[in-house]
């Protein structure tokens, strides 16, 4: 398995600065999680049901019926490979699975056994064209790339008239729902998966989405088996994605909370900077030494190697926005002007 | 799939009872459940930590460290038929596998591309004898069967040392912990799963444990992935497992409980009854008629096929055991007084 987690203990550690004193800029989830209602016992006590309405709020949501839901889109990014790679038609041996690079580890990772090309975005069309499978992060973890929808639908056309599949992981588009692919699931040579984790603030929940054909969602849930989802967190989501009061709210906060991380950076210097609402990347031979100087500070930031590069989540409130600032001029000033001085002085 | 849950709902539909007019005794589930502990939105709202102490809380209630946690046990029965078989050693083409039966259906179904053998009881050492890999539900769902502890251990003993695997399901074992295998558990060839759905009453949690060697917990954990258990199921656990007051209570009160309904299915004829202390389980060919005779009473009972059996969870209130022995009473006089006599007159 991949790292993850334990990163904010780690730093706490490695800094001497307490685990409460720190302003966690590390993850790209929503800093105004959902409110979570009270939950029923029952939803504890009984084995979750299939018809407690939760399938329906979510093809209200998505816009789409042809959903399964799984215990975070982690789930489906494990079994995917076994069950498209039998789906595929193709004359070949093994089918040809293309993945976007840099994105999301754990595809790669999940796809390791079928011998997956990697590939820049810049070279997206001809990475479709010589696939069977392609799968990509839309907006892309970490690099922001996000591709036109017609692009997208045009490789989907593409892979699907010779019975391939693109597999688009839409784990950070809610912000922005006309950009998802969502509402065609069902298309043969279409899988969207999507997750309760970044836009509702649920990750703890375990609950995401795979949008596809019945032919998908029928092998995935043979997969996965009964029950995947727990009863709270079905309790909870189901609440999540009715409530289009907060969905709007949150939207607009969200937005907002990303125009100003873009200003905020762009006015301490750091270029370029993309990325959707929720997180904001930036490539830099500086990422490490920034990294550091914020930790210093007790802010901790996502660092990426391969580019180097620096991930920035949402502050929450007005106070964490203002220490962030501080310590974003604090930390450059530190660590010197000039993006082409070398990282380590 | 197999088809599971909703039958109280079809039931309500098919007897015309309100839903919440019956008495649920068709599952072994505690009527007591766990009292669940508020819950930190963090745990909604971060991913799921290793570190969170969720572990070491089963490691202590369990007797083992050697543990991976799981969503349910049902994660397990699906993910390790490719495990074992990956990783037992046998010069034939294919690992020999058998199953007790009848038993847990889903065991079955998630070893049934693996030309299973199903066993009797009676027939377990020569099933031994003859297989590399058994699986057995121990006390056994829904028969009640339970073999003891030391022949188990020798059937452990022959399978390892040809290099095969006992799996035991001890997903109803709790309240007789000494009962139980999971302190041995880390041995080659042992298996140990265990549940929080049926003694703690959290079945809507989905949270279970497998007990096993490091080559099949980390073989698990990859094809599992990150984060299978969700943040509150976790912290619910955590406490559950800790609570030894609560434990305590809660197995001298299903002791007494299964006791009773042994007590008060032996008062009404009702012969043989086998059972742990969370169910009762009776082999008839009235099984059929007496459940429908409770049914329209609005008692719920699981009526099985082969053999034609009725299993009896326990009533929760004094109320409701007193409604149920009224109940069962007036079924039993309604459907005739012999056993000998046909299902259906």
């Amino acid at each position: 398995m991949l790292e993850h987690g334990g990163r904010l203990r780690r730093a706490a550690a490695h800094y001497g600065i307490a685990l409460g004193d720190w302003l966690d800029l590390s993850t790209g989830i929503n800093p105004e999680a959902y409110p979570v209602p009270p939950i029923p016992l029952a939803a504890w006590q009984r084995l979750p049901e299939d018809d407690d309405g939760l399938e329906a709020a979510a093809a209200s949501y998505y816009g789409s019926a042809s959903l399964l839901p799984v215990a975070g889109s982690q789930a489906a990014i494990q079994a995917l490979p076994g069950v498209l790679a039998e789906l595929v038609s193709t004359h070949r041996p093994a089918p040809r699975v293309s993945l976007l690079a840099p994105s999301y580890a754990e595809h790669a990772q999940a796809w390791r056994a079928h011998g997956p090309a990697l590939f820049a975005a810049e070279d997206a069309d001809r990475a479709v064209a010589r696939s069977d499978i392609v799968v990509l992060v839309q907006p892309n973890n970490p690099t922001g790339v996000q591709f036109e929808r017609a692009r997208l639908l045009a490789w989907h056309q593409q892979l699907a008239a010779r019975g391939g599949w693109l597999v688009i992981d839409e784990a950070f588009i809610d912000p922005t729902p006309a950009a998802s692919l969502a509402p065609l699931a069902g298309a043969d040579g279409l899988v969207v998966l999507r997750s309760l984790g970044k836009f509702f603030g649920l990750a703890g929940a375990r609950v995401g989405f795979v949008l596809a054909p019945a032919a998908v969602r029928e092998r995935l849930a043979a997969k996965l088996g009964p029950w995947t989802v727990s009863g709270p967190a079905r309790h909870v989501s189901r609440a999540a994605l009715l409530d289009r009061a907060w969905q709007a709210h949150a939207c607009r906060k969200l937005q907002a909370g990303g125009a100003r991380l873009a200003r905020v950076l762009g006015a301490a210097g750091l270029a370029p900077v993309h990325g959707p609402a929720l997180f904001k990347w930036w490539p830099s031979t500086q990422a490490a030494a920034l990294h550091a100087a914020l930790a210093r500070r007790g802010i901790l930031t996502r660092l990426f190697d391969a580019p180097a590069a620096l991930r920035f989540g949402l502050p929450r409130e007005e106070a964490d926005w203002q220490r962030f600032q501080h310590a974003l001029h604090a930390a450059l000033a530190e660590i010197g002007p000039s993006p082409a001085l070398p990282v380590r002085r």
